[in-house]
């Protein structure tokens, strides 16, 4: 019986609850374009006003919207047209009583204009005479200045990924650079006898290292940069050593762990061998899943995570507590319950896990109106049951299982 | 009256049947961590099975699942150990009747043995006697050759963007690169008198080029290159140019357009002069995003997506059209109808557009288990309705609006 025995098995909440002794990295300063996902480290406020001046919004006539009232097909407004508001510059002069200027759309408005006449509710006279068929409100088809955004407003909040909508209203108001939080380096090491590279034909009993090239996708689509750092025989010494070396560089180290009890005390006993290091879980909860370990580095700096040796296991693991690890440290606030989700009726019964929270696979097949989640079965040492699924379902801790027919939010992956 | 309204507006279903006429794009070889998010161009095939050799999936003895039946912790079986199965080398010998191996996980299991037991449900006697209080089934606790993936199986689809477990698999496979299509290369233009740089500050009448920077991003997050080529004066020589230089590097062009009649007019014109070019589309039935242009020019190669002047537009027409048109020339089949969406209750009753397909901007917010979606009102000339939603609800053309508390798809964005 090995010394990991003493640690109690943690809830998912409860290892979640840990990554708050971790601080977010360090920032650094972006151009707009390549802010694209990344997180600001400060609310952006806006410096100016958008729009900067009042503008029309349609292609038409500026107007004193009090010189169109009561005007129909059956007894116009006429007013006098004084020329043209151009594109990009001010209007040569305002407009007074009974007058009317040409503005296409996104033209500034002339002083003492304070709507815009839609062209298909007006005629050109030959002696410059408008005549106006429909009356118009004071601000129609108009944008007045700061009606998109006032000067000193939060436009993009601290901890949020920009979004390309972001970027735009950036660009609109000159912020040409950003500050965003430093994207985590993520040093991926296997572990394990029977591990041999990818480009090696493995020998009997040997297996090619694909859990790390899995972690390493997960990081990159989590805005994370990985650092492949092979494979480490299941040697003490190569494994602390191999350790402390990713430590200079990574923000957050990954073993893809040998799958035997054996492998995972050695783990274990080289990660308790660095200076610094503290063991803060070893076992959670969950299925698959249970054999994972989250320890801190470097002081209680760093964070491990040790991933369970089987392929399913290690890519739930790397979902469910891998990736609120990585977004801790790269600054997010917490996401919104709706994304990445949806939402399918289960097509079969599934049991629980006694005492775990349960993760299975589902495939989604829309039939009609109705989108079906059909359980992917198979052991965690497949691997292709993951690539025919879509997304993972939890049944929760506690819950003896979920029904067919009962709707359950599915996770995508 | 001018030129452009001889065509007919097109309804969104009859743009997207144009974009058979554009081929996918090339293909390239990559390395496998590089092919994340991308296509496949052809079926991915396993060239060999997974796993190669029969393995224990637990801590525990390969067995002979025989000689365990009706073994029970009154009445035990009992085998004789013979050696342990090393971790990544075939065992050195069978096991024979009533004899067990230690097998760690991911050990290769010694010929002759179908099962293992596992660890808990056993003891070991210093005699090396195993004792075992269980049956196990044939084949229990073990993966066979082949069980994962057969030799010849389709693992990647062609046109299905690579997810990390993808790689997993193609990682456990010894496929190190895959053939994926190219990239789309995407050229943004800005056109429009009152566009200025991001880093100018706009005088009167002027507004920044933030339409392009929202189209690159989006570009960006689609996969696609962006090529951003600036601010194109409202000329026709000058625009006729710039679009012909940019077909030399660009596989499909996208034009911020000027928001004014007489700027799009002038767009039109200037891409009706390219020699092979041919206008497809202009005006779609859609709000926002009517003044929306498709062309195909080089001779019908390459597309061009005119977008429409107001931000709100043309961020719309990027998703619902933009979006596809690239997903056609980067080889994607089409994609599931789940993939970014979520299903709320609109919180308020929405008219429609007669005769167009409206899309309604939405926030997303939780109250206990219901998800509501709050439209998000405001001309298409402001951005921040768009900063500040999740995502768009469409009423279908035809429909007189929807009602409060109907159950809406939100597409995110």
């Amino acid at each position: 019986m090995s010394s990991l025995e003493f640690f109690r098995l943690k809830t998912r909440e409860e290892v979640l609850a840990l990554y708050g002794r971790f601080e977010p990295l360090g920032t650094e300063m972006v151009e707009l374009l390549a802010a694209l996902g990344r997180t600001p480290a400060h609310n952006v406020i806006a410096p100016e006003a958008a729009p900067g001046f009042p503008r029309a919004t349609m292609d038409g006539y500026a107007v004193r919207a009090r010189d169109t009232f009561g005007a129909s097909a059956g007894a116009p407004a006429y007013l006098h047209i004084v020329g043209e508001a151009p594109m990009g510059a001010a209007p040569e002069r305002a407009i007074g009583p009974e007058e009317a200027m040409r503005a296409p759309t996104g033209a500034m408005l002339p002083p003492d204009a304070d709507a815009v006449v839609m062209l298909e509710y007006t005629a050109e006279h030959p002696d410059r005479t408008l005549e106006v068929r429909r009356p118009v409100a004071q601000g129609e088809n108009t944008l007045q200045p700061g009606e998109d955004v006032r000067p000193g407003e939060v436009v993009c909040p601290a901890g949020v990924p920009l979004r390309p909508q972001d970027l735009g209203l950036l660009a609109a108001l000159g912020i040409t650079q950003v500050q965003v939080y430093r994207r985590p380096r993520v040093a991926v090491f296997s572990s394990g006898d029977e591990i041999v590279p990818l480009d090696a034909q493995p020998g009997p009993g040997q297996v090619r290292d694909s859990n790390a090239y899995m972690a390493a996708a997960q990081v990159a689509a989590w805005g994370g940069i990985h650092m492949l750092r092979g494979i480490v025989p299941d040697d003490f010494e190569a494994l602390k050593s191999a350790l402390a070396a990713a430590l200079e560089e990574a923000d957050l180290i990954l073993i893809s762990g040998g799958s035997s009890v054996g492998a995972r005390d050695l783990t274990l006993t080289a990660i308790q061998a660095l200076s610094g290091a503290e063991i803060l879980v070893h076992g959670v909860a969950m299925r698959p899943g249970k054999p994972t370990i989250l320890a801190a580095l470097a002081g209680g700096a760093k964070p491990l995570l040790g991933l369970p040796g089987h392929p399913a296991s290690a890519a739930v693991v790397m979902e469910v507590l891998g990736r609120p690890l990585m977004e801790r440290l790269a600054g997010l606030a917490p996401a919104p319950p709706w994304g990445g989700t949806v939402t399918a009726l289960l097509s079969r019964n599934l049991a629980g896990a006694s005492g775990r929270e349960d993760y299975v696979r589902v495939k989604l097949r829309q039939e009609g109106d109705t989108l079906w989640a059909d359980p992917v079965l198979g052991p965690s040492g497949l691997l292709s049951p993951m690539v025919k699924s879509h997304g993972l379902v939890m049944i929760p801790l506690g819950l003896e299982g979920l029904l067919r027919g009962e709707e359950v939010t599915v996770r995508l992956f």
